[in-house]
Parts: C-alpha cells; structure tokens; sequence
C-alpha cells in the first residue's frame, strides 16, 4: 500500500450526484465518501494473494468478520427457552430477501424436534373424506412459489410504551422478514378432502407442545394459502416449520402455523387459546379486536439507524423497507425535516404484493440535527400515520398490529436515536 | 396414529386435477398419492409435543434430516483444494432463490480469507482521476438490489463427453445458481474517476492467489455492472467474493470477479491468461471463440430427475428451471414423448431478465418408458436446440457455453436416467 495515498476528502461528486438523482429520482441528493489515489500501476499484493485460499465446503457459512450481524433481542418468557422471540437485524442487511439463517423466530414452545419420516398432516372436519397426508405424499403435490413478508402481529410492539425505546432497528422492528416460499395450495388438499363449500373456517393446528392453533377463514384457505415446504430454495428450516408450515401471505405472523400436523373445516372459530388470551387487540376504549389478519402498510429506513451513523456533513443514501399484508406498495415517501415536507423515494422493481419493496433516496446533509421519516402507502391507498394520530385511535394498551411513522433523530455528531417526532 | 388407516389407493383426483390444470396450464395433468383416512378426532400427539422444544438461535441452520442435501461433485485440481468447483444440488431445491450456502463454487486458487478492514479497490488506468475505496466507503454509495443467475462457462460442460453422464441434475448442471444481489452500480464509480468515455475495455482483477482476471467491455460496465456488497439480503459469503465482487448480469460466471482489488480502464482488452488460456470456446473446426460473455438461453427438468423417481403410473407435476444471459424467459415447452409433440408449461411470476425462472407442468405417466425434455426461449427468440444438432455445429472439443436441450428417460420402473436423445 505504501506507493497509495489515501484522502478523505475532494470527493468528485458530479457524475455521482447526476447518477443519484437519475438512479433514485428527484427528492435530494445521494452521497458517500472516497478515498483518492495518484498511481498508474497496480497496488502492492495483499497477503492473502500470496499463497492459495481455502477449498470448496458442502454447505456455506458467512464471513467470519460479519459474525455480528446475527438475529438479536433473544428472550424467552421466564423459565423457558423457547417462549419467546429473536429478531432479523434490518440494519445490517440490504436485500428483498432475509437469508433464512436471520428469519426471525417467534415460538410458544420452542422448536420441535421433527422425523420428517414421522410426521403427518390430517385434513379432517366437515369433509365428505378426512385425509392424511405423509410429508413424502406432500412433496409429490403441484407446488408454487411466492416471495412474501412475514410479519409477527407483535412486531414494534415496544412502541406503544410511552418514551421512545433505546434500541437499533433490527431490535425494534426485527420480527419481519421475507423469503420466497414454495409449497403447494392448501385449495388442492381441501378439494380433495371434498370439503363442504359452506362451512366458513379451518383451524390450524402445529405440533409444538403449545400445539398453537389458530382460526382461518376458508375464504383465505382456498385463494392464496401455501403449505410450505421450501424457503428461498431449500425446504424450510426448523425453526421455520419443518418440515411443513401454513402460509398465509400478509396475514400475521402466528396464523401461519408452524409444524403443521392438522386442519379441521369448521362452522364456527374455534376460539383457541391463542385468538382468545392471545393475539387480540385492546384498544383505547378497552374493547378488543379479534381475528385482525392483515399487518397494516408499513415502512421503516434502515440506513441511517441506530449504530449506522452519519460521518460528517455531506451526501448519503437513505434507504429501507415497505410493507403491507393488504397489497403492494404503491409509494414510499421520506422527509429529512421531521414530517415538514416529504420527497419521494425510489421502490426496487420488482415491486411484489404482501413483500418488502425496498426503497432509497439521496440526501444532502448539512451536519444539522434534523428527523427522518418514511411513510409508505399501500395499493388500496392505506398510508401510515404519524405516531400521535396512531396512539390517539388505537390507544397504548396494545402490544399488536403497530403501524405508525417511524422518527430517527440525526443528531449534530451523526448519531442516530430513536425520537417520538 | 393408531386409530388412523392410512392407504395408498383411493386418490380423489377430480379437484386435484381441476386445480392441476388451473394453475398449471393445458398440456398434461399433475400428479401425486396421497394416503386416506377415516376419523373424526385429532390424531394422538406425537412425541415432540409432550415437551418444549429447542430454543431460539442466533443464526439457523438446515433441519439435520437435510444434512444430505449439499454442494456436490466437489472436486479440485490434482494437489490443490481450492482449484475447482462444487455444485448446486438443483434437484433437492425448489425456487428462483438458491440458499447462499449452496450457491455453487469456482475458485482458481481457493478461498481468501480477506480483512475487510485492509481490502481496497483501485480504479485506474485511463482514468483523470485514479480512486481507492476502502470497503467502508463502498458501503456508504447508493445500492441497487437485483435477482439474477450465475452460471459457470463451464456449466454441463460434461454434457460434450460422447455417452451421457450417469449423475444427478445438480452433478451435471449445477454450477447455475441464482441470488439476490445489492451491491453499488459500477457507473457510478467511473463516472467519479472521470473515465475516458473513448475507452472501450476495464480489466477486473481479484485479490485471490490466482489473480483473476478478465476483460469486461466497458459498455457492460456502464450498463447494469454491480460491486456486489450484498447477497441474499445479507453480505456475500466468502466463498462469493466476500467482500465485494464484480457482477456482471447474465455473463459467464468467470467474468464476475470475486473479490475485486483492482478495475483498469484500457483501450484494448488485456488478454489475460484466464481470457488466452482459458475461457475461450474450441469450435468443431478448430477455431476458437473468445469473449462470449452471456450465457445462452437454457433449461433443465429438475422433477423428475436421477434420484427423483416416479412411484408407479399416476398424476405427477414435471418442474425445472429456466434462464437466458440474453433476457428474460418467454417461453418454456415440455416433451413427455421424446420430442415429438411439446406443451407450454406454466412459468412462475414473476419473470425477471436474467434470473432463473420456475416452470411447472402436470403430467399423467401411463408407466409406460419414455423421455421428458424441457426448451426454452427467450425473449430475443434464441432457443435451446436439441443436443445432436448443437454438437454438430459446435463440436465436441468444447467445456464451455453449453446450452442444448437435456433429455432424462423415465424406464418402466419409474427410475430416471440420463439419455442423450
């Protein structure tokens, strides 16, 4: 390295500035930092050209110096390990796709120790022909894929508590993430069960010990439901539901019963454990909502967050995620002053329904404490609103289904924190 | 289970059918058994329900039942470890995504093991301002996110040998993977060093023991050429340039240079040894053809396949896996006759340029032998020929860029072998 100089500063912003607004649309100014260079020939070998690297292996891991990036807020009811939750850490990552080893986990008994070879799912209720289906009987179904979120319902529940949460994104925002799944429609195995075209709802039943069950309207049954089998790829991971899980694209987290092992057709909900002392939505009033499937439109910036600071005065991207278990995402929009004025940020293509569309947008710092937002609106016109109007209307009992604008404070060191702005 | 009859006959296939030829499109009927049942009542738990499960993880791996599903036909160069290959298992996987740690591999002097914190790039040559980017300053540009393919040159290479190769899909086809890649646009970074805009070549360099290196026209440069910082949502794996690389959509794998040290603007091209060498295609009459950068328009049945039998006559579904270097995927046609009539399959949206795209198509097999084919077309029109035809044009001296139609013969046993027909 000795004959390269290095310089943190003069950065040619001309073509990089033209790229950005072309690249990311109108709205700021997009930004990095270089380091400059007054050489004609190549630089001196690092050390690990100088002999051969490792083979090939069977199955891949990540990069030893990426080891921190790992699912986080780990925790488990009292006395257990396995009642409880770990989070995607959003802020590390940049993609459609959550690779399958950082899907969060959300589990009422831990993760059951399957024999694939064992395991069976009953199709049984008002059905002229109960079924039961080996795992080596399901695999030989038709089968479709599908990228989508997954959305626990109690992602950012600490944001109904009453002081802004000292926490990253991942750690705030973590139980989401999305994969493609592939698997086959649950329509072709109530079909064949012949199952009576007047009875409204399924139960679906895992085989944890919790034995979590949830109600599922046969409307959602017979249009998009999956039972998975792979995820980005590979068949799913155990934590994921192997060897089979319910999918139910954009509804929320818990209904998408993991370990699958029974469907009942049904008149009635059957009013589990689980949609009556759990997954119900007290609101301000001290009503409750029940059987609230879809997660709401939703977005959250990324980059900057919390740990990902700003280094200076100067250009930046800002980038994230949108979501909506309701559809696609129609629109993402950031504001650099608080919810002042609000520009549009660019969506990725392929813009797919009930999955994170990324979004980015340039901007120019000018080194003052400012807030940032997004807002995103989803194809049926659902947007996010401010985080006031949200308490106001839904009041701060719930720990469910929170959707509101999401408020970083950038502060004059390039900090990053959580505000209620 | 004691109270539950299971049985292997009885398929009440109307619905399935139905479904089967909804979802799928016309051209045959889908397939699989099932096992019935006669109750009314939940089945008895099975053991994995009478207690907790495992807990949560920072960072999951595959269920320990798919430990067998891994990179195959791992082989190196005599007395070396890294100079080789190892092989995506295409037959065991289902969807466009290919888990990162199954991504196949093509090292030419193994795995580095770089320090993020000391790997640089240099952009020089005819350049007015010669730049170095530490990793850190790569990582605050503006990203793009884009799901693409990547096949080695040498993909089916095998596929030239004069009988054909008794091995799996993924053994014979597997250097073929497909991720989601985010990463910085090269344009980008050019246009920061003011590259003169008259030269119409980059060199790409690695900073592996074998210095990789390949000519990249600087059109392709300045179209959708990536740095890749990200794969799959989270950042590349070693074994995939970690920890940035060049990716070129759509060329062969090769040119795609796993951790990029160096890019030199130049008027020519360099002609390295891996462009002199290596990685130039011997025709059938002895000349050879040197740059082809895309990878032709090319498919391949992964179910059945060699290990994925049929179990007896019956309704099955026929899937694989499509891609074109050239664009996106128009048009997937089976042949469950050997080539003599074919049907449209069905393709899985969406249809990206440059990404492998899912096709499915349901099939009825009488038990009697026959061969399934699968062909391709693209949306320039290019399409797959039969092999014959492909071997008398390009000959047989080749490894590289093959892309004819792939025959596999279903024998009355339901086994599936490898025929060249």
């Amino acid at each position: 390295m000795a004959r390269w100089k290095r310089s943190s500063d003069g950065l040619p912003r001309r073509a990089f500035l033209k790229q950005g607004v072309a690249l990311l649309g109108a709205g700021g100014l997009g930004a990095a930092s270089v380091a400059g260079a007054e050489a004609a020939g190549p630089p001196d070998s690092p050390p690990w050209m100088k002999s051969p690297g490792a083979g090939m292996s069977e199955y891949g891991s990540p990069a030893k110096h990426e080891a921190h990036v790992k699912r986080t807020a780990i925790a488990s009811r009292p006395g257990t390990t396995g009642s409880g939750a770990s989070r995607t850490p959003l802020e590390a990552l940049d993609g459609m796709i959550t690779p399958s080893g950082l899907h969060f986990e959300r589990h009422h008994s831990g993760v059951p120790d399957i024999d694939p070879s064992q395991h069976c799912l009953l199709i049984h209720g008002m059905v002229r022909r109960p079924l039961l289906f080996t795992v080596e009987a399901l695999m030989r179904y038709p089968r479709v894929s599908r990228i989508h979120f997954l959305e626990c319902a109690g992602n950012s529940g600490v944001m109904y508590n009453p002081s802004p949460p000292n926490l990253t994104a991942g750690q705030t925002h973590g139980l989401v993430s999305c994969s493609e799944w592939t698997g086959v429609p649950l329509r072709l195995l109530l079909e064949e069960a012949d199952a009576d075209p007047n009875a409204p709802w399924i139960l679906a039943e895992g085989a944890d010990a919790a034995a979590m069950s949830r109600s599922v309207p046969m409307a959602k049954a017979m249009d998009d439901a999956l039972l998975a089998l792979f995820q980005n790829g590979e068949r799913l991971r155990p934590e994921n539901g192997y060897p089979v899980r319910l999918f139910l694209p954009g509804y929320e987290g818990n209904m998408n019963v993991k370990w699958l092992r029974r469907i009942k057709v049904s008149s009635t909900p059957t009013m589990t454990k689980d949609e009556t002392s759990r997954y119900t939505d007290l609101q301000g009033d001290g009503k409750a909502l029940m059987f609230t499937y879809p997660m709401e439109v939703k977005s959250l910036i990324t980059r900057p967050s919390p740990g990902i600071g700003l280094s200076g005065p100067g250009l930046y991207e800002i980038s994230g995620i949108a979501w909506s278990g309701n559809g696609s995402i129609a629109r993402v929009e950031v504001s650099t002053d608080g919810g002042k004025t609000w520009g549009a940020a660019a969506r990725a293509t392929p813009v797919l329904p009930r999955a994170i569309t990324l979004f980015r947008m340039p901007w120019k710092w000018d080194g003052r404490p400012t807030v940032l937002k997004s807002r995103a609106t989803d194809d049926t016109g659902a947007v996010q609103q401010e985080r006031d109007r949200f308490i106001a209307e839904h009041g701060a009992n719930a720990i469910f289904h929170y959707n509101a604008i999401h408020a970083w404070a950038v502060q004059a060191n390039g900090e990053v924190k959580h505000v209620y702005a």
